[in-house]
């Protein structure tokens, strides 16, 4: 705890240029005190904390990821306690990086330091990769996966990050993936009167409207072509793991005011949130937007579409097939932005690593962890199982309702102590497991 | 010269309450002086200041309509000299007012007078009506008119408002309507999560899209059923008019930034813009606006449509319609308010009495006005043809560039004395119409 403590303490924010490097000797030195051979390896940015603890004889390694930055403590007035003078109350750490990663990412280092002072040796080779530029995107971290694939090889990829399930422990396996695009749609070189020309002069807001809604069908399908193509057919055992996923139709009823689209059940609700695309429209404007008429033919309209995406859905084939349905529609005109890509990424639910991750999750909690086949939103697991090619399992140690990225950020003693254990079994459960690579 | 520069002096903002009872004396006075029986009539706001100028033994009745309130002068430090401080340069009278409308009502005053001391009587009867809240969306007039119609019975109205077409002196005949209405999809209770909700809650802004885009065909006929079954077919005498509309292609051509929809063609052009109406997308709102990425479910998405109705639609009926189609289309939970609306308002371009009126600009100008069957904008016509039930006829005399509402207005020496000619002979012109009631 001390020394947990003594990591928060030291700021790191990315984003502000504040502490980080600094940080990353701090937690080259704890990695090291916790027995692996660690170094800094430089990036254009922050340097990622690389360590390793080898085992000898052991066949099999665990890759673990982590990051060492924190977001900005602003607005440090809502702050309850200073962001980085941790603070011990109702059994949680509060302070910015408790849960976000610090709190998190530290629970590896005194999982691999607790096996080799009680065991003397670890049952798998532990590489540690803990980066300094998560919270700002990750800029160099894509680069330096592929600068070291060979380094970084590995039977999985383990990282905690994230909140874990309001019920508690959680383990998935991955995430939808994210097409952002921005459509313009162009007329006349500013805005005119709607008296003086409306009938003569191009109507960009009814255009862009029409070009939205062609994505669809009136029940909500996306109608661009090929758009499902390449959607996975849920497993057998996706399948048997939406079903138990806990799902409250109630509190979720409450928290939307309205019911889901997909009614009152649990696995409909999980298969479309988890397991299929969603195009959705994040953003619209055009012309006048406040109280009462004004009567103008705005000169331009714009939509913010954001898809997000599951396995084997490509963002660029997607974005391409797009680009393709508004052509074909006419609406050729109609400009097409990206703003941003991540794909999908995925590591089957019955990898035999993963049920091994599972078994240790639950002897380190005394209770079996949810289960969930990915995340609804996306993170970028794709460098994991697509730049290194590797499975990637994903074991939040952070409560629900961690406030990361907000003030009063916090992890919870309990979170903390079984992340340790989760770790520690989870090395020999992997080690011990007979499949898996 | 003197009186008017007087007049004008006289501030008179009705949305200021700044001078404007005293400036309706001053007017009253002005009228009693050009030889008419004047008077004020209260109306819950600024009175309306009448007058008669009978004529004895003439058949006919003119009804002159104008108003002696005006917009507020601001921002003061854009005016060149002070907004109620007449000046005089460029062969313009520069002053808040001088076109909107003192510069145009007085020049009526001036024709009675000139007419009287000239002839020492007129050739027909005329009621001059002028109204002190026409810059408050004469929000009392509908009202006195209705209670007036004996009162203000007569062959005609005559008006001159508004801006004369950019190649000199124009006469028009009515406006389009207008029907503006703001269309509100609702979702959830709050913004959600695109990631961790999309596909499983509401899309009310993607719904939004769809509700706006079933209202027109792809090449953007309006699909709402019936809503051009009232449209009435353009008379030859329409179509002779548009013929005769002066259109520079190349000028529109440069002020759109592009082709008008109706191609180069003046004909086209003019009667989509003045006899076909229009349905407008004049404000769309939803979610993330700004620049980049926010990936969020938006619980609201609105927009606000405004239409142009040509005679004889019914801005009450077209309502209906698009109630009528939303729910048809399944967007019944699509929330339609209405914001306003103007109801349509034409005399017909061949009617006895306005070929009466353009005899006398020709004469007047030494030149054949513009004749434009209607306004593509909305101005409240419909008192006159609807509420009055008479025929109703506009002669601008202020320049095309009078800057009305704005710093710097202007009315032309040249269409001040021009438009007193104009309407002086108007009333022998309209004497001698044969025909016209």
């Amino acid at each position: 705890m001390e020394e947990l403590c003594a990591l928060i303490r030291q700021p790191s924010v990315s984003a502000q240029n504040v502490g980080v490097t600094e940080c990353a000797e701090l937690v080259r030195r704890l990695m090291s005190e916790a027995g692996a051979e660690a170094r800094l390896i430089p990036t254009p940015g922050f340097p990622v904390v690389y360590g390793e603890a080898r085992a000898s004889g052991a066949k099999r390694t665990v890759l673990i990821y982590g990051h060492y930055d924190v977001q900005p403590p602003e607005p440090l007035e809502a702050w309850e306690t200073p962001p980085f003078e941790p603070s011990i109350r109702n059994g949680r750490i509060y302070a910015r990086g408790a849960g976000d990663n610090k709190g998190q990412m530290f629970a590896h280092l005194k999982a691999v330091e607790a096996v080799l002072r009680t065991r003397g040796r670890l049952p798998v080779n532990v590489k540690l990769c803990f980066e300094g530029e998560e919270e700002i995107a990750s800029r160099n971290f894509p680069a330096f996966l592929s600068a070291h694939r060979k380094l970084l090889a590995a039977a999985l990829v383990y990282s905690s990050d994230g909140p874990m399930h309001p019920s508690g422990p959680m383990v998935y396996f991955g995430c939808r993936g994210i097409l952002y695009l921005e459509l313009t749609a162009h007329g006349a070189k500013r805005d005119l009167h709607s008296g003086n020309y409306g009938g003569v002069a191009p109507a960009p807001a009814a255009r862009l409207c029409q070009a939205v809604a062609s994505l669809w069908s009136g029940r909500g399908k996306v109608l661009v072509s090929g758009f499902y193509d390449r959607v996975r057919k849920p497993s057998p055992a996706d399948r048997r793991t939406l079903r138990t996923i806990p799902f409250a139709a109630q509190s979720v009823r409450e928290d939307l005011g309205c019911l889901p689209v997909t009614g009152e059940r649990g696995r409909a609700y999980y298969r479309q949130l988890l397991l299929q695309p969603n195009l959705n429209v994040a953003g619209l404007t055009s012309g006048y937007q406040g109280p009462g008429m004004k009567t103008i033919i705005p000169n331009v309209a714009r939509a913010k579409l954001d898809a997000r995406l599951v396995m084997d859905q490509d963002p660029d084939e997607i974005e391409e097939k797009i680009r393709a349905h508004l052509k074909r529609r006419g609406f050729g005109d109609v400009e097409v932005k990206r703003l941003g890509a991540v794909p999908p990424s995925r590591t089957p639910v019955d990898h035999p690593l993963g049920k091994a991750v599972v078994r240790a999750v639950e002897q380190a909690w005394g209770r079996r962890p949810v289960i969930v086949p990915n995340l609804g939103g996306t993170i970028p697991d794709y460098l994991f199982t697509q730049v290194l090619g590797l499975p990637s399992i994903w074991v939040p140690y952070a409560p629900h309702d961690e406030a990361n990225h907000a003030p009063n950020e916090s992890i919870t003693l309990e979170g903390f102590v079984n992340g340790i254990r989760s770790t520690a079994v989870a090395l020999f459960e992997i080690a011990a497991s007979s499949e898996g690579g």
